[in-house]
């Protein structure tokens, strides 16, 4: 592939380590419909040297490229700006990101992380769905919670972005303009996730025979992702929240579907709750308040549906999104575009499938 | 098909409404493993004079009737136990069985429903659910409520048995034993279910190119089986709970899946919790309690499959059921089984496909 | 939406008759990444007034229209460049299409046929397989059939465009490089399709209960794209091939594969059939010849997939392709390009999803 | 589980080898409801101590059983007719068998492989397709092809079967009236199948993100089966068949669709062709020719339903049926019903699902 215009000064240079799962295949497949990013590495230890349509088929005759051992700085210093993004796993991806980190600074590269290495700032929250991970707390400091419906001023500024969980994305969209309201009680969250989410790595519940009519709960209470959803909703609640969080599976690959649950104070129209909504997710170019969130219309798409139910004190939130996009890679497109002054929408105007 | 023994005295006469639905289809199909049952008259208006074979295609071979008109009293009168499966849709089964009524007592032949017309006993929650339906109260009177993990004595001695609707089975089972407990606040009841729930009529909503890979809530917090979920659970706890019910669609034919949350007023262990459902469901052979209910493990068989969850003092009970068996005609034969004096089980020992 | 540029003499006015069907809907997807091209109005006889998102709620906030009742020919009139897209059923679009094409002709705009009415120019082939349809043969004679990479040239000079069916697109393409060489025998042609082919009308077969888990044949050698794929194999080939072709229904909702089995007169390797792939499709940049054709790297793009299998003297090609795109609005806008100039690729560059 | 007669007389002790596997577990599924027939031990090393639950949680209430080791044969002892199912891998099962050879003989024990081992008597397509398998051949002679439809009065002598391959018995069963009239030239043999014939190891093509909505060829004109294929089709016809046999996977679960092409030495009509099925199965319980085959109609039973189509001297045969019911594990029943004289049906009396 060739430079998209030839002009290396108005192009972002993207890197990618971890290049050959599916978050790194999602990200390259819509990263070419980006006019003003152009990815010059893809790194893969497993992989590396063989082309990179080996691990994703379905870029043959799009990507001319090979998978590198590590990010190739030379190629990327041929661009006056420049990004990396780190597709690997938690942990992992901590690790090496920590010894990035000082070049990334002195080079001015940015970098988004796809982990949930940064993603918790409050140390005790932290440790409790982290235990094992420690990045330096002044490295995490770093980074921005990459959720640009909360964060957007911020990730303009960001040089550092901690992309948020797919799953974690669905739930607090669903929940971020009613916790600033007196919730009475715990909000229960019920979160419903195809098997894409589960990556590129084989497992007993994503063998196709049984999972292709199976749906069940896992995790239930006791995901990670809990600890960035409690943050982002305290951050905008400016309040405790509690939640009752689980998540299933179901015969989706992708999408997921939350439907969260609460009780207010005071009675309140469904139209009232509404308003809420509209005046909280104006502007944002992504969130779509509808009479019905349905996967099928997010489904390709970087958009999250919302529909809302109210009946006395109840109020109901269902958000709806494609968790490789909205959910994981059109996510850090989005904030690539902030952290670089881009228009929030640039290579993420596609529709949903719908029939698919 | 001949008598399955040759024997009419020992065997009951079974005649089914409704002939041509999944209802009737699915009743059919069990009916072929019950050594009790005899199935001499399904009656269809719309088909009436058809090979039974043309709506059931699956049950060619097997089955070598055509459809009546109406019930065929005179084959069932060859029986010395007789029972009519009425498989119609709500409103129009309690005009049928209205009529088919004093029949029915004077020859002492049984009937279950499957409608909603006569699950609620409660006149304002009936008439909350279903303003249009208005069987005279004294009829629905006679009709028993055909949990058999509630109402197993009274089912030995009823004549009418009102099937409950499938969502509300899986919702009810999911926390029976949990009611009677201090529950602090309104119980998230997030139910999903497969296509199979809405029958052999088409729809938009069914039209697979995009149900295929859709999930979507419906009936938010307004489903009609909410009624028979509030009345049995007030049967149960011997209190009003409160309880917010949303359904969903997900693409799957059979299966449901149930996730109930709720607050105690104290903290309880998971094992304590355990203890309560063990308790209540001890001897009821279609109740596994498992480390993680499944809709794969419980698909093609009649078993409801529940597991729980607990958190300082949130519950979380998930169950998991195939909706034309445990959810409908598998627990309508295991209604007929007790009404007629039979082991529970009958006609019932398949277990779940699990790759399916 | 605005214009994409401001300058209406740049772009394309595009406008779309049968404008709710899915066809209709996959268009308006995939013109949102054309660059040169602008939808100015979507007509539709029973959606007219409606927004244009109550048929296609994917599209929401991607589209500001409303569906017109007719083509809005002032609209249309301010671009230089101008094309109509009819996505309406055979026999229909013949009828719309006839009375449109005077104003075509004399307004200079370019019309593009989805239906089967204008593919076939061979009297007796169109007679055989379109019995009740009959456009006046010299209308008829003005359609080029957009295959492009059979018709490229012609393409290029054409005014009306009769765009392939689906599944003949498929099997033309797995077949045309093999056809000029010395075939022994029938050629089984046998097909498989995923539901959306079948558009937007609900059908017993498209019951997602039960099409979920079936699979069969149906028009087994009478489904009417044989007529375009004969006449297209024959015009290759120099002269009249024989083929058995089988239609079948599986649970996708996009995709097909088609398995073609010729025997030739001679024994031949693997390679020198692939070289003659190669040969035949080089400079064509939607068919992608690799080692094994696979539905899910061509779901969501305009490519063709094509493999390769050979054992003495017997030939198997596979093909996949997107029935919606490269076998329907993809390959439309294709023809589009062709037909005004464009790159080839204009507006199709997207990669296959693969995890969907 | 105690007997379910208590008389150890007239029932048959099973045995099964390979006992986590998807095999072994729907062999269990379907002796619930066999009346002659006992499990009595179920061997696998790997799983030994553990209880038969923990690899089929499905079954779960209906077996309380642990993994042996080993085959236990003093329980089997009990039982005066014995048979051990092998449901080991080939070249496992073959190693393993000829231990166990002797001792089934000197023991009067019958044995039913699943593996292809044993499958092929012909010395030079049993080297062609399992080069690698070498059980002496005196040992395979003694094992009947265990396809009732051909073999039914070969098993009811039959001590050791040879259980057929799932893709190869949809095949023979399309094929084998038809082979007898004169066939002009290559069959060619198109397969579909769901994705649990793959059993239960984990494997990229079995993953359920990608699995999910593709469709591929595999083993194009290679695979195993066609030995089987070739030497039963030819026993039928008395001449060698050629065919071209390729196998592809759809996003099924279980359920596998053969569409047969061939081309006669005569026109012949639909009706002609009709006479010969019906004539050569007349009396096979398990085959029912039909209108249109379809998966939905034959999933969860032991039926294979056959369809067919011609036109001038082409002729299509269709058959569906459950790729882990008569393309396995029921088909392994029928043998034994008949090895033990027992009525064929016994224990495999169960329609389809249709929805599923």
């Amino acid at each position: 592939m060739e430079s998209k215009t030839g002009d290396f000064m108005s192009q972002i240079g993207v890197a990618i380590i971890g290049g050959t799962g599916m978050g790194a295949g999602e990200l390259l497949r819509l990263l070419l419909s980006h006019e003003n990013a152009e990815v010059v590495s893809v790194a893969s230890r497993s992989s590396a040297g063989k082309p990179l349509v080996s691990a994703h088929p379905h870029l043959n005759g799009l990507y001319d490229l090979n998978f590198d051992e590590a990010v190739n700085w030379c190629l990327l210093a041929d661009y006056s700006q420049r990004v990396i993004f780190s597709t690997l796993p938690h942990k992992v991806s901590s690790k090496v990101i920590a010894e990035l980190h000082p070049k990334c600074v002195s080079e001015n590269v940015k970098l988004i992380d796809f982990s949930g290495d940064f993603r918790i700032q409050n140390p005790d929250l932290h440790r409790k769905y982290y235990p094992e991970v420690d990045p330096e707390i002044a490295l995490r400091r770093q980074f921005v919670f990459g959720l640009p419906e909360i964060n957007r001023t911020k990730l303009r500024e960001a040089s550092f972005t901690a992309n948020p969980g797919c799953l974690a994305s669905a739930a607090i969209l669903s929940l971020l303009p009613l916790v600033p309201h007196e919730i009475k009680q715990t909000i229960a969250v019920n979160a419903v996730t195809g098997s894409s989410g589960a990556g590129r790595e084989l497992r007993a519940t994503t063998h196709h025979p049984i999972r292709r009519s199976n749906m069940f709960a896992y995790s239930a209470m006791s995901h990670r992702h809990q600890g960035e959803i409690l943050e982002s909703l305290e951050t905008c609640a400016g309040s405790k929240p509690e939640i009752s969080f689980v998540t299933h599976s179901t015969p989706l690959s992708r999408g997921i579907y939350v439907t969260s649950y609460a009780t207010l104070e005071k009675s309140v129209s469904k139209n009232a709750v509404c308003d809420w909504y509209q005046e909280f997710y104006k502007g944002h170019p992504f969130i779509r308040l509808v009479e019905r969130a349905e996967v099928a219309n997010v489904v390709g798409s970087n958009f999250c549906d919302i529909s809302i139910y109210a009946e006395g004190s109840k109020v109901v939130a269902c958000a709806a999104l494609d968790n490789l996009i909205k959910g994981m890679s059109g996510q850090a497109i989005q904030n690539m575009n902030l952290m670089f002054g881009l228009t929030e929408e640039a290579g993420l105007r596609a529709g949903g499938l719908r029939a698919v």
